[in-house]
């Protein structure tokens, strides 16, 4: 169950959405004269909420859940709430909040919650955190329990360091970042401002370079990874997620660029502004990703590519060559039953052999049927 | 080579098959007489143990290891006795343990010496673990070095908590619960009793949400992840795993599920009962799951999908849609040498082309030869 | 932008070369009289190397780069050199290094650099760290903030621990290794020497091992995981890789061996020496692979599998049965515009049944147009 305001802590209806509106979207509540004044304590969804929880409608398709809904305030567009209406005849027990885009709003208000929620965080230095001398901290600087700040680091204004942290010497944090617990910087590796960075998330590894060993036949030499990280303003990295340092020059992500959990960004790449990776996605070295490129789960790229702007893969693809033209590219075998896979996938080991038969099979075919066109290139 | 216990502490083998068979299995040793005296130090492979480790026969295709057992005991099923004993006049330098489920007995007795094991683990609160004032711990609780546990958290009787842990505000860990070094929970995270979490998990990272921000084009707004984790009893999650928090209601894990290694879960996921998915398996946010599912390796599920009870999934399998009926589902392109690969992978692109150059020749072929019929449905 | 020395101490051309080179490769250098004296404070590519950097030339394609190069120096092939100059008319601004092998000599160059700010870091045991009183250290052994070192640990000569690293009871690992911040060993898990293991590195954790639970239908019950890790000497691991300890035996990596980010080796697998696997690979359990193979990103192994050595599997492939024979091996669906891939995957299902009908018009042609041969193997 989500965590919840102490009912003495909630706002009211009004000035909740006043407080959270920071876009100036414009909402307007209809219902009760007294309907500004519940007390909101946390945002529920359309089949959960309860009394003291707001929700919304962002998918008209599932107006038939407005009709069960224990909410105290539901934000919806004025042509939902018409549609409402129209199948209702008495009023709702939730106070209707109009608004021409409620997912938007919801964004706005679950940030509005979160703030409210950081600001009961601790503040300061933790005593038992190892801070490097010749560190510079700006001011508003929290620092969690038993991190680790190396050398030479500078870390900007409001910038929260979770638990266990580490920061490698030399690197820098952006201000009003944030760095949840466990989250390791190597040494040289440099974050923007309003970074989110999440558990588990390791910056700046040592790329995956190797040169045959002439020592040893088979073995392989280590190449040093000279290069850093260097990441832009507002950019999000999920948990486990790791991002490894140049090998000459610095692995480079854009401003904006959202990564979810479990992914990999080899050494040398450069990710462009905005560009969003779900999870699991793996980049290898030296791969240029362009500008709001949007990649599904698990996608996969080899080395040396180039993606243009715009491009969108598709979850599960293994993406092998540069694709430079914007739009949505996919590679993914298609699940069946298990026997049924079977059967065809049996024949995938023939589908040139059988691309040549069907070949022979039109030249018998038009030569007993003389005088038939085939309709189609010829292609081996 | 697997730790063995020291021989003044090893038990006697008649004494272990006692205290190790907690399910009533019922295991009787053949042998010398005084078999049931010998001491047994830990347990090892048909083809490795040595004179004070206790082997198994679970697959009877293996009898032949039998020949050259080094083992002090072997656990075997009757009627494998009898077969060994059908093809050797002597006795052999072990002694027979005959059980009905060998395998079972066998992880029986693992579970016996890692009891032992674990019995010799340091216990009590570290000095340097930092414990906030209003956090509450049963008895028998086990915090080691470096862990942090913060405001509000509440730890169930006899818990370990390893080395370097961070436990977030509010949180709570159920009775009895194994945390390794370094696992991470953030706030509002709940697990339930006799978990087992493994270094490197991450509960509680916020879901991947975002909405287009209208104040700047291609950039994505964060939507504030409000929800938590909610973990039933009897799980066990594998390292470097992460499981998200929800959007605005719980992800949720149920009752006996067992997730290994490197898996990610995302926001407002529902894993159902027992379920069990082997490494590297992704499932993308608000997909909801059966009971008792099998999820092969690096499988990979869309967001918003349905999976029924007692669906198999074979490993590396992206499922992008709903699958409802109970039973085994792949898709896997087969692998081959790289050329034949090359070969077959080029006329991927032309299927759809070719069956329509199929149907083609089918048509001609049937005018070509008046009378014959063709037994198949035609598609396109 | 990559860290470079200090002005004051950036050694001269001459003695880099000869400091740098232990393999004995020889380098000549060509140029102005002092060449030898440029001060070189770090390595650049091509395109980006200031007047204080070396660069090199190691693909001859890229020959068009040496005429815009702001190097002070380059490293390239004689026969490379003699090129630029019948393109060239005066000297360039670069002093040439002539050396037969560029990319190994950049290697030497960039290990010598990184040995060079690697003594710049702090030494000794940081006070902060916990270690256990009979864990034996020996000589040189660096410790950083936050370390745990449990009992019976072993450390070699030289050896540098990482700030919040976590060695488990009874560990070794061999002289002059490096563990980056934050790696996990669990109890029982042996490094030999040189190793480098990075952030986020968890050796050890539990195999994913159950029987079905005789209690509860459907329950896993857990078989508790005897077996250790045994990793040979100059592996190279990196973050947030994971290798499971075996079941009863250990699991097992041989010299040399280098893995990226983010791979899972299941418990009781076999890796032989000087195998190398790019980022997020999956081993399931018991798996052997042979030596000297080649395994690129994404590509995931079933279990109970052997593989022969050097055997090559392309990024993104999925094994599920042996490869005995040396050789490159891949399986990938090829990726392609979205409505392209719908069109053709969904003949993906139908391919067993196209066979057929192929198969039937091959004889209907056959009948149509009686004498001409069909000239393949008929298949079903």
């Amino acid at each position: 169950m989500p965590v919840l305001l102490a009912p003495d802590r909630a706002p009211a209806l009004s000035e909740l959405l006043r407080a959270a509106d920071t876009v100036g979207l414009g909402c307007g509540i209809t219902g009760a004269p007294d309907a500004g004044a519940l007390k909101i304590a946390g945002i529920g969804s359309l089949g959960s909420a309860g009394r003291s929880e707001i929700s919304f409608l962002s998918n008209p398709r599932l107006q038939s859940q407005l009709d069960d809904c224990g909410a105290a305030a539901v934000i919806l567009r004025p042509q939902d709430w018409e549609a409402y209406q129209a199948r209702h005849a008495g009023a709702p027990p939730w106070a209707a909040v109009l608004c021409p885009q409620p997912y938007l709003m919801y964004a706005l208000l679950a940030q509005w919650f979160d703030r409210h929620r950081q600001a009961g965080l601790p503040k300061g230095i933790h005593p038992s955190a190892v801070i490097a001398d010749d560190a510079e901290l700006a001011d508003g600087v929290h620092v969690g329990p038993l991190a680790v700040i190396e050398s030479g680091v500078r870390i900007g204004a409001g910038v929260r360091i979770g638990a266990g942290c580490v920061i490698g010497a030399g690197s820098s944090i952006g201000a009003d970042s944030l760095l949840h617990a466990r989250v390791t910087l190597y040494h040289g590796v440099h974050v923007g401002a309003r970074a989110i960075l999440h558990s588990g998330v390791v910056l700046g590894a040592d790329g995956f370079g190797f040169a045959p060993d002439p020592r040893t036949p088979g073995a392989w030499a280590k190449i040093a990874q000279l290069g850093g990280v260097r990441i832009g303003d507002d950019v999000e990295i999920g948990a486990n997620t790791t991002v490894d340092r140049g090998a000459v020059e610095d692995t480079v992500l854009g401003d904006g660029v959202k990564l979810d959990n479990q992914i990999m960004i080899g050494h040398n790449c450069r990710i462009g502004d905005h560009t969003a990776m779900a999870a699991c996605v793996g980049v290898a070295g030296s791969t240029t990703m362009g500008r709001r490129c949007v990649i599904g789960g698990a996608a996969m790229f080899g080395g040396h590519l180039t993606l243009g702007d715009d491009v969108h893969i598709s979850g599960g693809t293994a993406v092998t060559s540069d694709i430079l033209k914007a739009g949505r590219y996919t590679g993914v075998f298609p699940v069946a039953e298990h026997a049924a896979w079977q059967h065809n996938a049996a024949v995938i080991g023939q589908l040139a052999q059988l691309r040549k038969r069907l070949r022979a099979a039109e030249r018998q075919g038009a030569a007993g049927t003389a005088g038939q066109p085939t309709n189609h290139k010829q292609d081996a």
